[in-house]
């Protein structure tokens, strides 16, 4: 088994773009990945996406894109872990190089949401729960949500303005993110006046609907700083599940799968949660990021708001989360999210994340959650010193 | 790398399974194949499936499938290159137990396409065609294979009845296996006189819409004699891309990707076509059986159709194909297809495949197509010795 690195990286930016069709977006992505690495061809492509067969009318997304960028012949395939796809074709790459089968490749995650009505992408985000006991009952992807934002501010007294720490770092971090959908700032005042969407969820405890492609270029760790000055490590990959459906979980307050799949994380990585300088993590509703900081460690049971409460998560607190604007500020094309989340880890471990820039980040941590923690997926990233 | 066998076999029959969900089937071929490999846990399951979220309501099948059999917390995700789905999926499971990364992986196709109506599966099945240039003008599935016929007849000077033997064929050997959709024969008189689709293809050149689910166990080679008696080695796994569109190909009467991805195989696995004692090609529409075996060097070009006339794909022909029914005889449930396509040739590896067994099989060749040809997926077995 080789170490793996990260030899380049490339986004659009996050948004409803009318003019652009899928396969140019991920296009835009994948030609940006390859210059900055300099490198010209690769021996496989894995996308990541969600869902094109609903909201673009295409399937068949590696073939289609190899062949877009210039590759055509080239190993390609698609990735899908709902939400988590984008994590989940990065794992694929990092498994390819890692076996010695593949040496260079490139990972592209990419979602084209805004090209049909909100009831078309309502109906395919609802894909990623239980078709059979929750879609099936009329369950949309934000209400079962809300259902647990209910269940989690019952449990531990938390009341909604707690959760709006998150929005309002996400959207502070956003306006340093030139790829970002909302470079612009919320208060908490206009948090806790924004609409109702699913009771207790409004309009800014949730990511939005967008497009965007993200990519990153891959190779053997012995060769990355041919290609590279600043080449970043993947020092730990790991995926794990739990039940897809909501109730059919242990304990549904506790994300089994972020906890696992960020110990074994940490495990491989030999690490321990106060090392990493940053963690993007997946904060699809601020609900969502209060679970995954306690799932992964960094707060006890009940305790993920406070951080955002006490500045714990800003750029200058002790973990900081969403740096270039997360889900919330950057957008979340859901198949791509889970490659935006490592190329701005990258970004950050590189230096070059501008205004936002973490001082001396040496470890950051992303992860991708699929559904409602049915799959999640944890990626540790090292700057190679 | 380490080299990985096949330790477990698993499938449903194919058919109409009105009263099997999508995860039923699925797990119905998983648990099959663990107990066959007399294996209870695996560390990844990878889900090779196209048009789930179209026909059956239901993304994020890793996550799904892996709680339903009692894997709940294993890696997991789904694999998607059109009808090629299910080779992609074991392509996955392969490079993650050559990597060393995993030790056992569970790998399963699964489609259910017979839940929804005609036109909804028509409509998904277009998903592997490029949406934009090909689907968007309303060019079906079929149609498209259509014209790809109309002109292989037209360049070579075949009559549609040159095609009957690849029928004819498909249908004998479905006789012999319990797991097929159509274990009926069909004469030439039938074949030639079957109702129009989409002209020149007829009902009996193509393969049914279907549900079905297979799986295969995978191990590192050097454990694998622990679990089965007669384990059969992954001696070559390649994919290989073309334009999805088929007027974008620079000769749309060869199929580039299947050449590549068949000689590259070849090359892997240190073989010559000779060498093979079978062939379990994609036979989707009989115009793609006569395209694949000129492509995978069995055939020169404009002769495939002889190969079907001649007897030499019978079971005791130079060639055999489609040895227990292939995808027109077996189904074609087509993101299990790729999966369904190994357990059988694995089958006449380990001398269990029945009335069908093919005497003193060695070396079998399973190649799994996506689209027109998009993407061509190839796997070389061998009977460990």
């Amino acid at each position: 088994m080789r170490d793996v690195c990260i030899i380049g990286v490339g986004q659009t930016k996050v948004g409803e773009h009318w003019g652009r069709s899928l396969r140019h977006l991920a296009a835009d992505a994948v030609l940006a990945a390859l210059k900055d690495a300099q490198v010209e061809r690769v021996d496989a492509l894995y996308v990541g996406n969600m869902i094109a067969g609903e909201a673009a009318g295409q399937e068949h997304l590696g073939a289609l894109v190899a062949d877009f960028v210039g590759l055509r012949g080239v190993e390609a395939y698609k990735v899908e872990a709902a939400c988590a796809s984008g994590a989940a074709a990065l794992r694929s790459g990092f498994v390819a190089v890692a076996s010695g089968l593949v040496d260079f490749v490139v990972v592209v995650g990419v979602e084209k949401m805004t090209d049909t009505t909100g009831d078309v992408v309502t109906q395919a985000l609802a894909l990623a729960a239980d078709g059979d006991y929750e879609a099936a009952y009329g369950l949309s992807f934000v209400s079962i949500n809300a259902l647990l934002m209910r269940r989690y501010m019952y449990e531990y007294g938390v009341p909604h303005e707690g959760f709006a720490g998150f929005t309002v770092n996400a959207h502070r971090n956003a306006m340093g993110n030139p790829y970002a959908m909302f470079p612009h700032p919320v208060t908490k005042e206009e948090f806790l006046a924004a609409r109702m969407i699913a009771d207790p969820i409004n309009l800014l405890d949730s990511s939005p609907v967008a497009d965007g492609a993200a990519a990153v270029v891959l190779c053997p760790a012995e060769v990355a700083r041919r290609y590279s000055d600043r080449p970043v490590r993947i020092r730990a990959s790991t995926v794990a599940t739990d039940s897809v459906a909501l109730h059919d979980r242990r304990d549904p307050l506790f994300l089994e799968a972020a906890a696992l799949s960020a110990h074994r994380a940490y495990e491989e990585a030999g690490i321990k949660p106060e090392d990493l300088d940053l963690f993007e993590l997946h904060d699809a509703f601020t609900i969502t990021a209060a679970l995954s900081l306690e799932a992964c460690g960094f707060a006890p049971r009940g305790r993920g708001t406070r951080l955002a409460e006490e500045g714990e998560i800003a750029l200058d607190g002790r973990i900081p989360i969403s740096t270039l604007g997360g889900l919330k500020g950057r957008g979340h094309p859901v198949g791509a999210t889970g490659v935006y989340q490592v190329v701005e880890v990258a970004l950050q471990l590189r230096g070059e994340a501008g205004p936002n820039q973490i001082p001396h980040a040496r470890l950051g941590m992303a992860q991708n959650i699929g559904g409602s923690g049915g799959t999640v997926i944890t990626h540790i990233l090292e700057a190679m010193s």
